[in-house]
């Protein structure tokens, strides 16, 4: 596609495994708190927590930890030992060093594209997280900067093409959320391809089909390759 | 200066106030524990905790909240009740809060270089944080874009050169940290501009004088308007 300048990347189960490592966290800290609540009631409590939290906090995993450390004392009604706020923290600890595993195609598709396209990382986790895991995916030589985006709603998006000093058309973004990678490009006049990752945080959630002239979806990112190249 | 391209400025406490609340919540934690440690101890043991996340968290208030929590229980043995938990969370979110006060100048300045070069602000805080206080600072309309740099030092500011696109020479970064605003910058080739704000955290601070053709001291920002307009 000869009008495209930039294409963007999200980074978390777009370039390599996060969502996973989320919900294996989670389940740990439902163990935790399996006195206090039922499962499902630990999850609900957490995202509650998380969602109250998102203005103040943002995206990222030490925000993440903080709603746990939080939703615990909320759940106990002040109760639990201290050690399960040090068992939180060092959860959090742990989830910050998962290693990298790149998704399928990922490294196929990026060699595919370089030097063709301006390629960068536009994502809205923590910038710190961002680099580690971008650094230590092996991937960082692909790409030209990481945008880190505080959310990624329309008004985010025109101001990142703003930033890339380009036009909405010449616009291409990857990603596994319909509501954060597809939608809000698509309603600002870019091009928009949609790889689903197998699990989806609740907060990311839509319940409507997507059609549209600048958008399509496929189960690997390589097939993004036949469009562009 | 005709061969300068990008002006960049550090945003705590150069734009505005930021190492006071740090202080203050500092004052609150020792408080806090005080039943525990001398405030100097409870104040060194912080540090260090500090120091020690540094890697894993980085700079910003979310990473300290969480250093705020771990020195607690190091501090007391794990003896303390969750209640001092709830409090510190609640002192952290209040520092996510507070309002943006200005520094002498700062307006006076932008709105004389607005225009006549290219202004990012360059920080190491977080993403989150820096853009809510730039919005609620009223300055966001005369920078092009934050960079939010995961550390301040040399390769760092070599790689905001590259994304920037400029060369070194054509950069001038106006700073309160002589370590991290101006002696990288220096280093790489770059133009910076000292301006002290009244208290550094001691991670900051540096033990010499710095002499360089492409340096200098001032005590009001707005100085600079002479060099450079």
């Amino acid at each position: 596609m000869k009008n495209i300048k930039v294409i963007a990347f999200d980074a978390d189960d777009t370039l390599f495994i996060n969502e996973t490592y989320f919900d294996e966290t989670e389940k740990k800290f439902c163990g935790l708190m399996q006195d206090y609540l039922s499962k499902q009631g630990i999850s609900q409590e957490l995202f509650k927590v998380e969602i109250d939290n998102l203005k103040l906090y943002g995206y990222g995993i030490k925000g993440y930890i903080l709603s746990m450390i939080e939703a615990a004392m909320t759940i106990s009604n002040n109760t639990i030992p201290i050690e399960i706020v040090e068992k939180i923290i060092q959860f959090g600890k742990e989830l910050l060093q998962k290693p990298i595993v790149l998704l399928d195609g990922v490294e196929e598709t990026l060699d595919g594209l370089f030097g063709k396209y301006k390629l960068v990382v536009a994502t809205k986790g923590d910038l710190l997280d961002q680099r580690r895991k971008l650094h230590n995916s092996g991937l960082g030589h692909y790409f030209h900067h990481i945008e880190v985006m505080s959310d990624k709603q329309e008004k985010d998006y025109v101001d990142l093409i703003k930033r890339l000093e380009i036009k909405p058309s010449e616009f291409f973004m990857i990603g596994n959320s319909l509501k954060s990678d597809v939608l809000p490009v698509l309603a600002i006049g870019g091009h928009a391809v949609h790889i689903p990752f197998h699990t989806t945080w609740a907060h990311e959630k839509i319940d409507h089909k997507v059609v549209h002239e600048n958008f399509s979806t496929h189960e690997n990112i390589i097939e993004v390759l036949k469009k562009l190249v």
